[in-house]
């Protein structure tokens, strides 16, 4: 589809040496950069077809935008190309490394451009992949850069493509700096590459309409100077008005300040407890040694957002009550700004805008805890590439403690730290898998936001709930246990739910006694030779002594699959529901879910088996 | 290709009821039953390019030979069906059910007689295999009946098809009494099916030509009555002459009384050991109460050959010595009958004949146990599926007891008992699996056969064996133990090599003391109560009290993955080599070989989606 008399070649080449070329090349295309608008196949969607927005890299050069079409399994993707060098690579690849990456690739060989899928091996080199599953759209010039729109079905049944499932997708990006001769001369690895995390499949649920009555209050940073480090967690403390009467919170958005879109990471608000009376005023990093000690028990959270997020409602039967008697009149917000380029003097007023009403809704949301308790009972071994940890939530506990008609769960934030890589939640009723209620099998610790689930779950009374982390310790030498600390771990999904009932946390760990039987058994085959020699070893010091080999780490994979538990089915402030919370067994399930087989489409012909050629043509820029 | 004037459809229906039609079509095809010459496509293989025949039922009624081409990777079949109903079925499943098999189908529907690559689900249902990788290459009416010959790769990488490999096949087959309408109408499981097990994949070896010094030797049945019942193990005592010298057996074929072809299962011929002066004549079933107790101890293979394999041949440079001094002069045939339709009064005289030579090859060859030693401390829980022991033949063992120059295994015969369903033996070489010995993925202990290896493997002083063996005990409802008895269990692999040496057995066991630190952990974790409260209980004892559940389960597998071993590296009547052969390590293996990777034909478009339809015109029988 070339306009006759106004085509040009994207860039033409003249000889010499690789440098030159690449050097020539780059003002050939700046002076030249003229892109045609074709409309391959399809219909392209428009601007207001793509819902969804995140700058790609930190300078923002690139962005993207999608919706998501769950009637066809597919997404549209548009990718803006502010300032086209020599092409571009767009992916994902499990956990974001350039390399076993699912990529379509727009490069040149100097003459041509060219579009096509192609996937990357385990040393980065880029090969076409056979079945072609990126679908070209259209290629646009634009006033603010190259818009390549393409669409991809969620799964493609091609064993080298990535499955785009739930939860997180790891978005890989990469900058073509000079021509390549071929696709199978571009080695992802050596090129300018970078990831972003996003979750891909949004939920498609109306929003609900907010009342007239609603009001807004926006928490947010006063206009600070972001600190020219990678990573700052900015700590700021937002005092309610005094006498300000109990609310539900419907509805919360981020702001974030223009210019700053690829800087802010996350920002939540939390709720100081109830009997801190006083709070002082501060605004600065999280780590500042001026910040007050008490913050640090703020952790109620009200709001979370996350890059890539919109705005997230409540149920329209539900709100988060906030203000009046018994809840805490000081809040904190805490935001993440990631600064890899350590750019200085970015100043950033970011924050959150709340949206509550006086007239309250008919349910109180409640938060709960699920998965393991904070103890070093639960460890994973070193050197583990996928170790699985496992909480319940009884149903001894379900049955006492929520209402008659259950409860609905309607959002989730899944939490571990650095080691986690997936963490599930399923229901299970009357010993069989029911539902899963989040899953992410993408989970980076570097991403945690609250997610609204695409269906309400349901909870009844005598229900169990089952979470699960996977982790990965190749990094380290020693047991990792449970914990609070940054370098030990926790595996929990808070699920945002309502009515609010009393129960905050249903959560397990193994029975210690049993994990002393194992620490005998490791003792034995060692020899004799104590595993730790100290005279009351602590848990965190036995874990230290156990000699890892392939027997002390299946034989504590079987007692964690086995051994009975010690369940918390705790009000707040610790208090356990009355009831035998010891040596409880573990729950049994007859018959899993199994995992969704995706619909594959009929063997094909390969068509386009080679990429697409993009006829480079069009007005001068 | 119908040729005008002769064209008759192959049953040609009048209307009324199932029953009725299938009864008339039957009388139909008696009469018409018309066959067309037809060369469909490729070239066919003659009769001489097929070398390896079979029965496939016990009344002899369908026939299959077939060929292997290494080159092509796939192999020719002809199916000769001597008297045709409404159709065939053949083909393969894992352990030779009609269901989950992948199928080639000969139907009609009445009209029409079709050809079609198919597979049957769990349910025994069929479906016609989207992609089609039988090729039909002919299809002829001869004076025995109707052949088919069509071609198939080893491996078609479509996940519905069954991969052929090395080792035993299980091939199934049925008879269509009456048309289908379709495919999809006929269910497997409700049809006349049975089961053969061969050795597709012979190896591609050829024959050494014999001496021209060479004799031979029938020991065979004297012509007796084969017992009217399914299974019968005859036993036959043959004496070798007086002052027979020293010779070589070079080769050895079966000799099977025509007719019998589908009886005689298989065929051992053992010698007694040399101190046994005198053992009486005896002819009969094994399990006769008048069999000579000694016989038992005649347990040295000479020659073994089972249903489908041809004769066996030595290496040119060895040979199996018999007779002279050290050598016991009375052998004994052990002839298997299997007689599924008990029929009577059926005569044979099947044996094998030994070609043997005085002028004696460069090597005696060799027999050598590997795998584990004959001890209930290895044992496989109930109800498991796929359970794996693992013997060793440590580095120890090879330095010590091989020659400088290693041994050189030309041939293997792998054991279980009933619950066996895989065995492999590895070959390791300074820490890193080398090759495979001998692999069966489809073993049945109801086919032991000695296999020639594709390749000689060469074993290197330092060199370690590894033997795995998968075992089923879904119907069994207490633990199997390893012994001698049949519901106990073996794994063992005899290795045929040469030169020969003193070393007879290389083969280990889990440390007795560490199975008891096991005893003693599962004992705790069950609060206590002894596993078994006899005073001093034996280890069958032991295993018998074993509460089986996950944890017992995976810390019995983890402590056989783990512990220490005791080694058997011994001489004939278990006299050990010198060394220490208790609490070895086990032995470290840092690279696997992996599982080969089929080569897949690239994607096609589907060719011929649907089934062949096959013009049945010709002459009338």
């Amino acid at each position: 589809m070339q306009a006759p008399g106004r085509c040009c070649h994207w860039a033409s080449l003249p000889g010499p040496s690789v440098r030159e070329v690449a050097s020539m090349y780059g003002t050939a295309v700046a002076v030249f950069l003229v892109i045609l608008v074709a409309a391959l196949q399809g219909s392209a969607p428009t601007e207001s077809r793509l819902p969804y927005h995140i700058p790609l890299d930190p300078e923002g050069s690139l962005e993207l935008s999608w919706n998501v079409s769950y009637a066809q399994e597919a997404i549209d993707f548009q990718l803006l190309v502010r300032r086209l060098e020599a092409g571009v690579l767009f992916g994902m690849s499990d956990r974001g490394k350039p390399e076993n990456a699912d990529l379509v690739v727009l490069w040149t060989d100097g003459d041509t451009a060219y579009f096509a899928d192609a996937w990357s091996d385990q040393n980065g080199q880029i090969h076409l992949d056979p079945q072609q599953d990126y679908q070209l759209l259209q290629v646009q010039r634009t006033p603010e850069g190259l818009v390549l729109l393409f669409k991809r079905p969620f799964g493609t049944c091609d064993p080298k493509d990535y499955l785009i499932e739930d939860g997180t997708v790891h978005l890989v990006y990469g900058i073509l700096e000079k021509p390549f001769q071929s696709l199978e001369t571009i080695n992802a690895s050596g090129l300018r590459m970078g990831l972003q995390r996003v979750q891909l499949l949004k939920p498609d649920i109306p929003n609900p309409k907010l009342p007239s009555d609603t009001y807004t209050m926006e928490i947010h940073a006063p206009n600070i100077r972001i600190p020219s480090r990678e990573t700052t967690y900015w700590c700021h403390v937002k005092e309610l008005p005094k006498g300000f009467s109990r609310h539900h919170i419907i509805m919360y958005e981020p702001i974030v300040t223009e210019g700053n879109e690829a800087l802010v990471h996350h920002m939540e608000v939390f709720q100081c407890p109830p009997e801190m009376d006083s709070v002082p005023y501060f605004s600065g990093p999280c780590d500042s040694e001026t910040k007050p000690d008490n913050l640090n028990y703020c952790r109620r959270v009200l709001a979370a957002w996350a890059l890539g997020a919109k705005a997230f409602y409540y149920p329209e039967e539900a709100g988060l009550a906030f203000g009046g008697p018994g809840s805490s009149r000081y809040l904190r917000l805490e935001v993440h700004y990631h600064n890899p380029l350590v750019k200085e003097g970015q100043h950033d007023s970011s924050g959150i805008r709340l949206y509550y009403t006086p007239t309250l809704r008919r349910f109180d949301a409640g938060i709960m805890e699920l998965g393991l308790v904070y103890t070093p009972v639960m460890a994973i071994p070193p050197q583990e590439t996928d170790f699985v940890l496992t909480g319940y939530c009884t149903d001894n506990c379900t049955q006492l403690a929520l209402p008659p008609s259950g409860i609905h769960i309607f959002a989730s934030q899944l939490h571990t730290h650095l080691a986690g890589r997936k963490v599930v939640t399923v229901l299970v009723r009357d010993g069989r898998e029911w539902e899963i209620v989040n899953q992410d099998n993408h989970y980076s610790p570097h991403f945690q936001e609250i997610r609204m689930l695409k269906k309400i779950v349901s909870v009844h009374r005598g229900d169990v709930l089952i979470t699960s982390c996977t982790y990965n310790t190749e990094d380290r030498e020693q047991a990792t246990v449970g914990g609070f600390g940054i370098m030990e771990e926790m595996c929990v999904n808070y699920v945002h739910y309502y009515p609010q009932t009393e129960l905050e946390l249903c959560k397990s760990a193994v029975d210690a006694g049993f994990l002393q039987e194992y620490f005998h058994l490791i003792n034995r085959f060692n020899g004799g030779k104590e595993v730790c020699t100290c005279p009351q070893p602590s848990v965190p010091q036995q874990f230290a002594s156990v000699p890892w080999n392939s027997f002390s780490r299946k034989v504590l994979q079987a007692l964690y699959g086995f051994a009975p538990i010690s369940m918390h089915c705790n009000k707040s402030w610790a208090i356990r529901f009355q009831g035998e919370w010891n040596l409880q067994p573990l729950p049994k399930v007859i018959s899993s879910l199994g995992a969704p087989t995706p619909q594959c489409p009929p063997r094909r012909c390969p068509t386009p088996a080679g990429p697409t050629i993009i006829s480079i043509v069009g007005d001068r820029g």
